[in-house]
């Protein structure tokens, strides 16, 4: 089987989901996409690489779902709907099981959320997999990093640190039962893209962004572009429904450091004035989705985190650091 | 240097290309894109990786350009103007010098077609570079490879061979002279891709593609997207202004193979009535670049070669071939 016969049969036949703003899909030199009226295109591009994002012996399922997963997380950071992707597929040789079940995971995730796959490009390589996003957000409402104000509340959707947590086991460092493994595996392996919250939170959040490398480093990243600081009780986040199941296994300092440090939560930080607090209760009960207020905005540029040293003694919370591929 | 400080001081300050259409470029989890009243956005997305598209010893500056060019070439076929495109960049280590010079090839390019870097991802692995390439296009004006009619003139645009030629020697399996290796190894190295010949032809082409993967493999795919098959004249191939500087060195039999079978040309082959030959004309003549008609469409499918037997004895045309991944 050549690579035009291998798009053909796992990828053209398959994923051809009829959307009229996408008159020209798969095969030909370029898609061709209309965007409606009044609003804009909010694209995003993510990488999944062997041995850098995922073990080779991955299941090929979950991985055909994380790769678009992580992708739709930064349309939701955005409250965008999603709409179409493009997959830039590179495999070491063809493997026709690995591949069946690798394009399942993938398409059961695009059709959950309409979002047609609309061109590719497959080449022999190391595996990796490259997605680029595309989804639609009403003119002027797309969520940045940089709207946040003093004063602000703070927000994490879900909760942080299982993904770190199964990571850890799957890495030998850890020892979990079989329960909590299976729990915080499929927050690592198939993780839930935040897309309804983020298309909630058009209106109410001055700023947004998904979680990937990590709160510490995120938050970091969400202040700079605002020009903002911040203020976290470090007790409220162990006491809080962000806290992951490794919360209840671990020393308290362990958990804590997976939770703040630890990468792939795919949940939403975002900002949100004070004014907005019952709308953004009522949004958590229709998506029966915790959305946990974690501290303010500040307009002094720099985090403070109170009750750091109870917790943590000598060391400071900005030494956990955050995920970076290079350093 | 760390990945966010790499994008920053190579990419971010460098690129940000101000596009009106592009209120929100690189740094936040979506770029966002507004799209031209009546016009349709055109998607192209292509990889490159190391050891399948180029040599580890590649000149980077020289792969920072034809990254980008094989994309634009994608946007050239579909006659689409180039806008923006997201950069996928992965680095089994950081090398300034060699980022210096990659940021410098893909920046040149970029600017010279106005088209912004909107965002991307960095990420540790085994080096290859992928792009997702955004141009407009009016609406219903994109060129498709499925339009061709019966009767209808087949054209490439420039010469075939170059790249191919340069690449036997390079791997040393063929020699050539110092100026010949120069000019044949640009072609392959820094390819031009036809974004002016592709916007010309909206209106007169019928159908388009650009040539990647070698002219007969290529051709096959715009004859099938078509339903249609085509009638060609092999002489005139070799008598034809496509003949590349191969042609003038080396047997005519393997020129041959080369120009058919060889890929990375990254020229335009289209269709077009013969009512159109004088403004195809006009447009060759425009461009400084010779636009070759080279056979014709049949209503019959297959794809019919005039004295190949005079030129190839025993072996047939469909012999040569065209490039597959995964053959």
């Amino acid at each position: 089987m050549g690579e035009f016969d291998l798009i053909e049969k796992y990828f053209k036949s398959r994923f051809a989901l009829e959307r009229e703003d996408v008159p020209l899909g798969m095969g030909d030199d370029c898609a061709l996409m209309t965007v409606a009226p009044g609003h804009q295109l909010a694209v995003s591009t993510d990488v999944l690489v062997q041995g850098t994002h995922f073990f080779a012996a991955v299941d090929p399922h979950t991985l055909g779902h994380k790769c678009l997963a992580v992708n739709l997380s930064d349309l939701a950071a955005c409250g965008a709907t999603p709409k179409a992707f493009t997959l830039a597929l590179t495999l070491p040789s063809l493997q026709e099981d690995w591949l069946q079940a690798f394009a399942n995971g993938l398409y059961a995730l695009a059709k959950a959320h309409g979002c047609a796959l609309i061109g590719g490009d497959t080449t022999r390589g190391p595996l990796s997999i490259g997605i680029t996003v595309f989804g639609e957000v009403p003119m002027g409402q797309g969520l940045k990093r940089s709207g946040a104000q003093g004063g602000d509340d703070l927000y994490v959707s879900g909760t942080l640190g299982d993904a770190r947590w199964a990571l850890a086991a799957l890495q030998g460092k850890i020892q979990m039962d079989e329960s909590t493994l299976l729990s915080t595996r499929a927050r690592l392996e198939t993780p839930t893209p935040r897309v309804e919250l983020g298309r909630g939170l058009r209106g109410l959040a001055s700023a947004a962004m998904d979680l990937s490398d990590g709160l510490l480093g995120d938050l970091a990243h969400l202040l700079k572009a605002s020009k903002k600081g911040a203020r976290l009780d470090l007790r409220h986040m162990l006491n809080s429904p962000l806290r992951s199941v490794c919360m209840m296994t671990s020393p308290a300092n362990e958990a804590l450091q997976y939770m703040l440090q630890g990468g792939d939560d795919y949940e939403l930080l975002f900002a949100a004035p004070p004014s907005k607090r019952a709308a953004i209760e009522t949004l958590s009960n229709a998506l029966a989705l915790p959305l946990t207020r974690i501290g303010e905005v500040t307009d002094n540029e720099g985090v403070e985190w109170l009750h750091a040293q109870d917790l943590l003694g000598e060391r400071s919370v900005q030494d956990l650091g955050s995920y970076d591929h290079f350093l």
